[in-house]
C-alpha cells in the first residue's frame, strides 16, 4: 500500500510543480515508508530527528534514519541509508551528520523545487540544506499534508481494527474495576496490563481516567483518588499498534447510577447512535458536529470540545468534526465521535464510538458497548 | 533553584556576547522554567511545538506555552504566555500563532543577538522570526547548553533521590518475578504497576527487559518470551518523575544460575565497584570509561555501549563516560555507571548503580542492591 501513497503523492507532487519531497515529521515517514517509529516518550537525547524521507524524481524512495533505529515496518522499494546518532568515539551530532549527508545528494540537483514540513523540520537542517544547496526552492507541504491521509487503504483499516480490539479490551477490564474504594491509576494500570499482555509487548496509550468531579473537567490522567459509590468514571483510551492509534470513551459508574446520570447517559448514547445513523458520504463535517452538539443541547448539556475526528497515524487528524469544517466525509475515512456534557465542579460524561464510513452509510468500528 | 540557573544563563550570555534567548527545546524549557512538559508518547497533533522560553534582556523571563497544556511547575518570576493549539474554531495554527507573537515582540527590538537551539526549533518559527525581525541576529547555543547542567543544584538532586527510588522499586518486583514461565512482559507490567501505585500516578519509563538469547542483544522491548529455568534476564529501568529521569540495571536469573553466569556476575560487580570507588573531583571521564573496559576486558568480556552517563532532565547527557570525552568530573554531577558483557547469540549481562561525585569521592543514590 505504500507504493499506492507513492504513486498519490507524486501526482500531487506534479500538480504543484514540486519535484523532490523531504519529509521529516514521523507521521510522513510513517505513511510514506512503512516505518514504525519507537519514540514513546520523548524527543531522544541522542538525535532531535529519528530520520527524513527523501524521494529524488526517478529517483528510489529513500528513508534516511538514525543508526540506532531498528528501522522496523520498512516497505519494500524504499531504501535506507543511516546517518549517525549515538556513538561512544565522538560527541553525537546526528543533525549535522544527516544534513552533510543530504547536501552532498541534493547538491548535484538542478534548479528545483523540494516539498518539505517546515513545522517538523529543524531549524538547523533547513539552514544547512539552503546553505549548501542555493539552487534549491524548499516548499511547505504542510497544507497538502493535513488532509492526504483522510482516506485510508485496505492495510490501514486493518490495522485499525487491530488497535480498536484493544481499546474494546481495555474498556472492558475498566467497567469491571469501577468500584467503589478502587483509585483511577489502579484502575489504569489493570487495564492496561491487560492491553499489554495481549499484546505481548508494550502499549503506548495516551489515556482520560478520571471520577467523581474531576469528570467535570473533560479528561486528565489516573490520580490515586478513590472512586466513591455512586461516582462516574470517564475512561478515554488511545493505545498505539503498529503505529497506528485506536480511540474509545465509556462512562460508567461505581454501583447503582443515581436517575440524573442515567438519564444523561441514555440520553447522549442516544445522540451518538442518531450520529451514526446520519453518518453517509457527502455529509459536511460541520453539519455533522451541528446535529450532535443540537442534540446535546436539547438534553440540557454542552461540551467545549471537538464532536469527533479522524484517527490513524495520529490520534488526531482530518477530517476534524468541528463547526467551520466543511470537508465532506468519503467512504474509508475513520472517524471517531464523542459527544460529552459537562457541568462545573459537578460531574461529566462522554461516550465515544470510532466508525467508517461506507459507500452508504457507517460501519461502527469499536466493538465494545457503552454501559454505565 | 530557577533563579540561580538564570543568573547562570545571563551570565554566560554576557561571555558570548549575546544579548537574548528564544529556547525551544522542552529539556530548556524544563530547565529554565520549572515546566513539566506532559509529553509522554510522541510530539502533538495539535502543535508541533509545546513551547518556548524567551528572554529579553532586562525583562521578565517568559514562557510562551500552548494554551492546551496545564503548565504544571512553572516557577515564581516565570510569566506565562499561551498561544493557540487547539481550538474547534478554526484551523489549528500553532506554529503561525506563536509566530506571530513572538515576532510582534521582538520586532521592537533594537540590532542584537539571540541565542538559540537551531536543532530543536522548527524551521518555520526560525523563518518567521528572520523574516519579521531582520535586525536580529540568531546564534547556535547547542554547545554552551551541552555541558550546562552537568552539575545539579539541591532541588535537582532531591528530585533524583525520588525517580531513583522508582527504579529501587522496580529492581526489588522484576527479580521476585524473576521466575520460570514468566514472560518479559508480565514482569514488565507487574514492576511498572507497582511503580505507578506508589507514584499515585503515571510513570513515563524507558526499559530493557530481555531474557535468554536477547541478553546479548544489549537489550530491546519487553516481548512475550517466557523466561526459561536457568536464563539471564537483563532489567534496565529508566522512570521519569517531575520532569527527571532515574536509570538502573540489574541481571537476574531464573532458578539457579550455572557457574559461568555466577563468575560474571561477581566480577562484573567488582569492576563496578572498584570504578565507584575511583570516581572523585578531578577525574577524567575518558580516564573512568578505560577503566572500566579493560575491567571488562580482564574478565573476558567486552561491551559496545558507552560506561556511563550524566542524566537528569535528560536520561543521557553530560558528563558521557566514553572514550573521547576528557571532560573532568565536579561535585554534583550524577552518574550512572553501567559495564556490561555480551557474547554474541547466547547471553549478555549488565549492572548499573547511579551515583554522586562529592567533594572527596562518589555517594552511591541506588539503594538496590544487584543480585543474580
Amino acid at each position: 500500500m505504500v507504493t499506492d501513497r507513492l504513486e498519490r503523492l507524486a501526482k500531487t507532487l506534479q500538480e504543484h510543480g514540486i519535484e523532490h519531497v523531504l519529509f521529516s515529521s514521523f507521521i510522513s515517514l510513517r505513511y510514506f515508508t512503512g516505518y514504525q517509529a519507537t519514540v514513546e516518550l520523548e524527543p531522544s537525547p541522542m538525535t532531535p530527528l529519528l530520520g527524513v524521507f527523501l524521494w529524488i524524481r526517478g529517483e528510489q524512495p529513500t528513508l534516511y534514519l538514525a543508526d540506532m533505529e531498528p528501522g522496523e515496518g520498512i516497505a519494500a522499494g524504499v531504501l535506507r541509508e543511516s546517518f549517525s546518532s549515538y556513538i561512544i568515539e565522538k560527541p553525537m551530532f546526528a543533525v549535522e551528520d544527516l544534513s552533510a549527508k543530504l547536501a552532498a545528494k541534493l547538491r548535484e540537483l538542478p534548479r528545483s523545487k523540494v516539498a518539505i514540513e517546515p513545522e517538523e523540520m529543524p531549524a538547523a537542517l533547513l539552514d544547512a540544506l539552503r546553505y549548501g544547496c542555493p539552487q534549491l526552492e524548499f516548499c511547505s507541504f504542510k497544507d497538502v499534508l493535513s488532509t492526504f491521509r483522510m482516506v485510508k487503504d485496505a492495510e490501514e483499516i486493518d490495522t485499525m481494527l487491530a488497535v480498536l480490539a484493544l481499546c474494546d479490551l481495555g474498556q472492558g477490564i475498566a467497567k469491571q474495576q469501577a468500584t467503589a474504594g478502587r483509585t483511577e491509576i489502579e484502575i489504569f494500570t489493570a487495564l492496561r496490563r491487560a492491553m499489554e499482555l495481549s499484546e505481548g509487548g508494550r502499549v503506548p496509550i495516551i489515556a482520560d481516567v478520571v471520577s467523581g468531579p474531576r469528570t467535570a473537567l473533560t479528561g486528565g490522567p489516573p490520580s490515586a483518588r478513590k472512586l466513591e459509590s455512586g461516582e462516574l468514571l470517564i475512561v478515554d483510551l488511545v493505545p498505539r499498534h503498529r503505529g497506528y492509534w485506536g480511540d474509545s470513551c465509556n462512562t460508567c459508574c461505581a454501583g447503582e447510577p443515581k436517575k440524573e446520570y442515567k438519564a444523561a447517559f441514555d440520553g447522549l448514547a442516544s445522540v451518538l447512535s442518531d450520529a451514526i445513523a446520519a453518518v453517509r458520504p457527502g455529509l459536511r463535517a460541520c453539519d455533522l458536529d451541528q446535529q450532535v452538539r443540537s442534540g446535546v443541547a436539547k438534553l440540557g448539556g454542552s461540551y467545549p470540545h471537538h464532536t469527533g475526528h479522524g484517527l490513524g497515524i495520529s490520534w488526531h487528524e482530518e477530517p476534524r468534526i468541528v463547526p467551520y469544517n466543511t470537508v465532506a466525509l468519503e467512504p474509508n475515512m475513520i472517524v471517531a465521535l464523542e459527544p460529552g456534557m459537562y457541568f462545573d465542579g459537578r460531574w461529566g460524561m462522554r461516550l465515544e464510538y470510532v466508525l467508517r464510513v461506507t459507500e452508504s452509510g457507517a460501519e461502527l468500528l469499536s466493538q465494545y458497548r457503552h454501559e454505565l
